[in-house]
């Protein structure tokens, strides 16, 4: 797996400014030589936007060859114009590529409630395929066109066999785990059919993006693809879905490291646990703890933080004497057990020396169970509050 | 009701500086001449501080004639040390006031994880009863010296017939809704008894403190008390009913108002939902979603963040042709329907005045359905971050 993009043959790119709201790129493309087996996990958000529901249908005969994406405007909330608006793009870009509209997937990402600008997207579809190309430059500007409140681009390139992967996302804000989460495009010249890559990307979005949390807020416009154009034929299946979760857990991470506002990746195992859900929702209150997150932005060794948020999980009981909680990474990790607390002897101003860190790696152990979840965060800071609290003015 | 303190007949109080943590008032205590009737409700959080188990250890006949409580410090995780230490408090306060050590319920406020400084408590206790007093003064003393990050002292006074209720609250962070939040204290000379107090307490809980929400997070100290001392006989029931469920609102707002860096009370109504756990999920969705927190810190008048929270109550569909969304009061109020949803006609910077207010009052009418529910939060800010990346250091 490797952090540098590695072209996929057999597919073509675009990244470019169309004007949508200021100069910075805000319309791209992915399309295919042929049509490709496809598959797609979606916002599970109740009030998805129009592309999602676009999408959706486009994907049914498990069949794409192009993704048309653009930020700044989510077309959400915009109603049967929005869906209207979401066809007419996707009948705009099939044309000038000559494919059908249905085998095109719309992505919008940005602001949401407001209709997006038509005129100047109807212009930026306007000879659409002389955007398109097969460089690096090309697929950076793509990764770079669907950024909203992203400090940098994001992507991961992997071999399986003789097959080519190469995983492209966005992220930022309104995210939170259980679900699918911000827009993510994976292309592949393997060959496996829609059914096989479905099944295969349920399981890894449940690995990866489903574990990762920013402030959980669901976004509406969340989306995960991947298109195989099939051209190289033997592909040893396990292999590929193993390179594609280490793909996924890569962006996912880098999506989280990216947060908005955060200065601090959290990786958090829960272990010990009597069941997967106990450890899921314990991983999912600490990760989400506004109190636990403040305290890792300031290295502050507060770690009765954690105790709150694991007693914040109603439905299961946790016996205090069981409990450890271990910081940091072997060989430098240290371990608190709950049982042995005298609080004077919590190394504190050593539990601070590992938050101030990058990447911080946790671990709470609560109890004999034989369960554990690993989820990633980040922390809150004033610079998500401040990002937030003007976005749209 | 008044904001103003009323004595009640046969309760005396202290507030004062033991010197736990700096020089601020940090311990307080309530004294009744004969022993009063009393309710609790008390957190949900699994990890519940050592003076919760002791406090309802205390209260299970129903009797109560004291509360000692100390800021700075919750003595929460702290095992059975910090049972034993709950328990010499009792003692100790009993002692010096001639009564029962079960005649106590003690409360610890502040970090969590740190033995209390016994030392300190113990000569703190010395003398204890030359400390008590019924002036104001010695009233606002004790409301003060309960206080953590409160930025100041919360009480609340009635009559009901001849009956005088006095209620006295601290709040500020670690807070959510669908729980007994913070630490509060009622008493009354009203003629009521234990079971009939507890009964009407959970209902009055239910209906003001579990309808708040200031960061998700749950208190592992949250006790709401009262003390009928029974020295005015005839009452009404249902009128104390009604008295203590408006006295409890009006500390939950004034809590809320006072949440940690908060700027702003925002009062959310639910409506037209079609049941009422629709209705309080999706109002604590709301309620809760940083991106709607922060862009009313901001007033971005950026509705489409509540359709996000809407939508992530995953359990009920909403149509969102029959949604509606009401900003400030009476007559002033602006309603957008989501059936006519055309961006350009949102009248955004009228939205955004009405978010510049202190008080946000704000109704989401879900649909046709007959469920609603009323809770109240605060804006996240940078002072909330700010105060809590560094709390204990």
């Amino acid at each position: 797996m490797e952090s540098e993009i590695q072209r996929v043959p057999g597919f073509s790119w675009f990244g470019k400014n169309i004007g949508i709201k200021d100069t910075t790129l805000d319309f791209g493309g992915i399309l295919a030589d042929v049509p490709c087996q496809a598959a797609g996990v979606f916002t599970r958000n109740t009030m998805p936007g129009a592309p999602v529901l676009v999408g959706k249908a486009h994907l049914r005969n498990g069949l794409l060859q192009a993704v048309i994406v653009n930020s700044k405007n989510a077309n959400v909330a915009t109603e049967r114009q929005g869906i209207s608006d979401s066809e007419t793009i996707c009948q705009l870009a099939a044309k000038a590529c000559g494919i059908n509209a249905d085998m095109v997937l719309p992505s919008s990402t940005g602001v949401i409630g407001r209709r997006l600008p038509m005129n100047v997207i109807i212009n930026g579809c306007e000879n659409l395929i002389q955007d398109f190309g097969r460089t690096e430059q090309h697929i950076e500007n793509f990764a770079r066109s669907i950024m909203t409140t992203d400090s940098r681009p994001k992507w991961v390139s992997a071999k399986v066999g003789n097959a080519t992967l190469l995983g492209i996302a966005k992220g930022a804000g309104m995210i939170e785990p259980n679900m699918a989460t911000m827009l993510c495009y994976f292309v592949t010249d393997a060959a496996i059919t829609s059914d096989e890559l479905q099944a295969m990307l349920a399981r890894v979005v449940n690995q990866s993006f489903n574990r990762i949390s920013i402030d959980t807020d669901t976004s509406t416009s969340d989306t995960v693809v991947i298109l195989a154009n099939g051209l190289t034929r033997t592909i040893d299946s396990n292999a590929f879905e193993n390179t594609l979760t280490s793909m996924a857990i890569y962006l996912a991470k880098d999506i989280t490291r990216d947060g908005e506002g955060a200065t601090k990746l959290i990786e958090l195992v829960v272990s010990g646990a009597q069941t997967a859900e106990q450890a899921l929702l314990t991983a999912k209150s600490i990760i989400n703890s506004p109190l636990v997150k403040t305290a890792i932005y300031g290295a502050d060794p507060n770690w009765g933080r954690f105790v709150m948020a694991i007693g914040k999980v109603f439905q299961y009981t946790v016996n205090i004497s069981e409990m450890s909680l271990l910081f940091g990474k072997d060989p430098h990790r240290l371990r608190i057990d709950a049982a042995i607390l005298d609080c004077d002897e919590v190394p504190l101003a050593e539990i601070s020396e590992i938050l101030k860190q990058n990447e911080v790696n946790i671990e709470v152990v609560l109890g004999k169970g034989a369960y554990s979840e690993r989820v990633w965060g980040c922390d809150l800071t004033e610079a998500y509050v401040k990002e937030n609290a003007y976005y749209t003015t």
